[in-house]
């Protein structure tokens, strides 16, 4: 008789909170979906064995045009788990869902995980300093978004770091490496010409955030563009003014170039 | 001989993930420290129940002076485990204690859990629009800080939204309100006449993340002064331009007043 929407956090099965393990366990039913972000470290083999039951896998388009008929109807009568990856009402698409519930006079609640919002603070980035957010897309035809160019200019003018987030193409397994997206900031950068990313660009990587082991890589754009960052999920992350506690922990964790604490 | 930052999450002992508590179950000492957050939700024998070890908590002085003889010294020949409420490095002060560690040859992981900066998602704003974040503290004698104020005037100019955490003394065991922020933010209005928060403000406040059944209202600030928002802890957010979903969604949840449907 209502909805849970359940973070599983961030890499793998055991991000879960005790609290969305327990609840998942005592739903009815239980569906997921892994289209708006990646689980890399865990199958649904694996979720579905340590909450017990058979887990329902929702595709984009079951989520955002048949919501209503596959889940919802069920929660009329039933208690019913929602599993997605990360903190559930980070993606936008999850704060519809819970409209749409609503409207159909649903109850419907939200258990937090752990998400990259949060994690980015691995960095040693200051996270209040972190502005607005922005997304690098696969450029397609005749569709060349350059915003993420933008919001990164307009975050340096007030010294705040920016946080990237890296297209996925689910559906096809295809799942952008934090060199694709600077190569096309670079690209970008070709077109504004405003010395917003360039081959001199002080960037941070952060891979497998969630993971006990991530990558965190610091350092200019013409020597990160040829690092190995290991497996996919990575964010990018374009720093604004350093202090020098943030530089000093990009030198100690993040390998990043000793020249930088001269900035700070 | 390692020393893992746990976070506890948002609200009770149930806001943990499986990761963590496994790790903290198998350290051979454990540490906590609430200064920096409150977990409202639970006690520090709820905590110790769970893990099944007694747990050694610290203060401010401990963490920020003593943290080496206390903590790292330990953390040479044993496992410790440091919990602490939210997301772990989130906290700019466990940054610093990381870059101690890994100065006296100690390995450091982080064990990532919910935390206020994707909880605000629960709101319905959208979480790639919020701007730099800031501290609503209690003014003292000569010293009255307004820095928050220049912070959310500067977010507005760009439409974003603006989280404010609140001044917390945990040794007085003293935890700002939603309330009192607000005529906080009132007086420097006073001071500064740049109308960024009048009395025609419209705020968010979420009090008591991480519970399933936490406060979500919004509305006026002349109206929500005198609203009774429960426990703490509380945020407020000062909005930014409203795109149509964050809207709605509000009236929904958070019993906003109808007429911010006209400006979205």
């Amino acid at each position: 008789m209502a909805i849970y929407f359940i973070g599983l956090g961030l890499y793998d099965e055991k991000d879960i909170t005790l609290k969305g393990l327990e609840i998942a366990k005592k739903c009815d039913l239980v569906f997921a979906e892994f289209y708006t972000s990646l689980l890399a470290g865990t199958t649904i083999e694996k979720i579905q064995k340590l909450i017990g039951k058979p887990i329902k896998l929702l595709n984009r388009e079951d989520v955002e045009l048949n919501f209503e008929k596959i889940v919802l109807k069920e929660a009329k009568e039933k208690d019913v788990a929602f599993l997605t990856a990360g903190d559930p009402m980070v993606a936008t698409t999850h704060n519809d869902l819970r409209i749409r519930a609503k409207q159909m006079g649903i109850e419907s609640y939200v258990v937090h995980a752990p998400s990259i919002y949060s994690a980015i603070s691995i960095t040693g980035l200051h996270i209040y300093k972190f502005g607005k957010s922005a997304t690098v897309a696969y450029p397609e035809k005749n569709w060349f978004p350059t915003s993420h160019y933008d919001v990164i200019r307009e975050n340096k003018e007030r010294g705040l770091h920016t946080l990237l987030f890296l297209d996925i193409k689910a559906e096809k397994g295809k799942y952008m490496t934090a060199n694709e997206a600077m190569e096309i900031l670079l690209q970008v950068e070709d077109m504004k010409k405003q010395k917003v990313f360039t081959l001199e660009t002080l960037v941070v990587v952060l891979a497998r955030a969630g993971s006990l082991n991530p990558t965190l890589k610091a350092g200019f754009v013409k020597d990160m563009l040829k690092e190995d960052f290991g497996k996919q999920p990575h964010v990018l992350i374009v720093p604004g003014k350093l202090h020098i506690v943030e530089a000093e922990y990009l030198v100690e964790f993040a390998d990043a170039p000793k020249e930088i604490l001269k900035w700070a």
